[in-house]
């Protein structure tokens, strides 16, 4: 069924367009690289930036998508409010939702988290592990034990967030920290994950293990067919069981 | 340590002044029946009210406070947004929240919970068992494998929540609904406790089961002096393992 | 992938020969009944009893079992240890395992659990109301709201189980009791759901909901090819770090 | 209440009688170092070890048992398999159970988790750093963010145990790996709480925060009066609701 997936990549892509360095990693934007990767998988992706009308992110494209991947940074403010409520009731309909690294301060994962979401960052280049906690997860699937990335910023705990359902990753880091990296959420009917690599100066998401993931939980996020979801007042079903008495 | 608690008893306190029904059940209000009940268990406990100036939740108010329950039902909308941020911050910092029943819908749980906190009811003064179901949890303390409330608001799943971090208590409706009625989760350094029952038209803050909950409650969900949280920016310890090596 | 899942499906298979009345209801066990179901999907199944040498289990079959399935209820005590051990540790290694109503009992889910598993039963032909609590997980795929069993054996909380990872089903008997219905487990790298419906004096695993749920807890609980685990002394990282700095 | 509880210290009792570099830091038993410090703060602690008869847990001193602290690491197949289902039966029926380091292989650990409680270790002295990661929990009140052991067994994920109910304390080594330190579950009506920290041939449990956090979680863990469970064939209440209809 995965060929049927539609998954939307949005990205703010201000950094890819102001700052050579990232401009020299990701010259056609994050999303671009990462949609390239998913696509050659099998799956159908549509990107989405900031600065595009809605930022992309009409009720028309969200309708389509079965799962949206969000990576935001700087310009997490300038994300309307309007937009925001609309991505977040269709999360709670059914769309997955894949945070990526600075998205954890996007309005939208707070909006989902009911927490400040912030955590410690440090950005000297050290080498982290990502080690897997839950191995028979899907989210795990073709990976070993661990992986590194070789150059990453460091995000530290205490990561302000509500306990993941599941727990995937855990990362270690050169200088002494750990953090929660994958982090599994039901929120309504949509399934929200958490992912922590990615940055815009380092080849993250260049990397095979970081990729690898990310398709992976998209498979995981892919919305499913289940209940019809009523809510408010209720008919007495009494006289019903009273007829089956 | 009990005897150093000091409990915020919040009211959205309309009903008991505009409606004779409800007068006669809680004639000084909901807030004053379960605040006199806690007191009797040696609580310190003030109370606090929608018409009051801020809603009697200024920031001196809940800096004392270590636990705050919330009961409202038809002015949700009316809490002033600063107001719930304020609440929200202090929850975030280490107070403990317990919501009671129709506060499902108030502005302060639905900004912790992430989701939309919708449910199903009916209104027909159907019996409710409330089953035990995690039976080591404090919050259980005293009570049997269920208690029964003789006629009750229904309170039906889907219940728009997350999964708690743990579920105490699920609830039987004689009309054929189940319902996740005593739900615990942290949030921050805070935790916050849902429970279902109590409605403004039926004597349920009078029952014993009932007040034991939520006096419970008030215990597991006092603050602890954990740890001082620092985010953002973290120095380089590579240093001192260096130098440690 | 759907088309390479290889199931078993372990059946006790003593009532259906001793008891004209379930007899009358899976006339070739009920092994038989939910394998043909499954094979109808696409699944590839394997059935397997207790009287078989080794109870069918041999390690050649469970080396080729993505999901095995168990049926369990008058005989739990003549399953032989070292078959329980030999599930056990395939389990761990990833295979699913799926534990149908009276199999709460058994020796593989009490060991998998570590707790008694205990709960409370009345066989009269009360009404069963399962209702899905998490509406967006996998094994609710295709459900509505809730589905009823008109006749079932009722199981009451309290249910010695450890709080499941995920609780997809709750159930409401015509009694008065509540029952965590559907329970998701990870364990080693296995998964393990616990669905509560389904007795040999009853149709239910004729009824298609039922037949349904099962079907979707075999996809969810497949083995996924996650790193390969390793335990016991691990070797000095220090130098390849020390020489990456 | 806490001048009322009772501990029991169970304490291997083997290395500290044959190993001059142990018997240097805990010359009375690491039971004793750990019993001194629980009774300054207030509490009753009895000790128990290996070598008495019945590995002085005999049901009456389970019995007066309200939380039991388990150290054990090169003798666990002599435990005997009665009195570890005696532990467990008291465990389930609402005794707390913290069990340390490498407590993790023990009978009683792995019966309780159903897993194999396999791990990573190395044993070269490096630092830890234990973060907190939820820290409104009891356990944590009065730590830091993180407390560091200068010279620690490592123990690595994957660590084989189901996922933690709560998990409080994550571990960073000096090379290269994490772990889940601080697990706490419900089983049965009982508490119990894995942490990590502890050896032989290191002063751990003479550290201040080891010994705060051990002190915590027998007040974490310590029993509540819950309902009394009831199993098995249960009444027909179906006439007291139709009569009551």
């Amino acid at each position: 069924m995965a060929h049927s997936l539609q998954v939307t990549m949005w990205n703010e892509y201000r950094h890819e367009q102001t700052n050579a360095a990232v401009a020299a990693i990701y010259p056609h934007g994050i999303h671009a690289t990462i949609a390239q990767h998913l696509r050659g998988t099998g799956l159908a992706v549509h990107t989405a930036t900031l600065d595009e009308p809605e930022h992309g992110l009409t009720p028309q494209v969200l309708a389509q998508s079965d799962v949206l991947i969000w990576w935001g940074h700087a310009a997490h403010e300038q994300v309307r409010d309007e937009v925001v409520e609309r991505v977040h009731q269709r999360v709670l309909d059914g769309m997955g939702l894949i945070v990526l690294h600075s998205g954890h301060f996007s309005k939208i994962f707070k909006r989902l988290m009911g927490t400040t979401c912030d955590l410690k960052w440090r950005e000297m280049g050290e080498k982290e592990r990502i080690w897997v906690v839950e191995p028979g997860h899907p989210i795990a699937e073709g990976l070993g034990e661990f992986f590194e990335i070789p150059q990453a910023e460091m995000y530290g705990e205490r990561f302000d967030i509500p306990a993941p359902d599941t727990l995937v990753f855990v990362s270690w880091f050169q200088g002494g920290e750990v953090f929660r990296s994958g982090c599994c959420y039901h929120r309504g009917k949509g399934k929200v994950f958490y992912f922590r690599p990615g940055h815009e100066t380092y080849p993250i998401f260049h990397q095979a293990e970081v990729l690898r993931v990310i398709t992976n939980a998209v498979h995981w996020a892919a919305p499913t067919t289940g209940p019809e979801l009523r809510f408010g007042q209720h008919p007495d079903p009494l006289e019903q069981i009273r007829s089956a008495e």
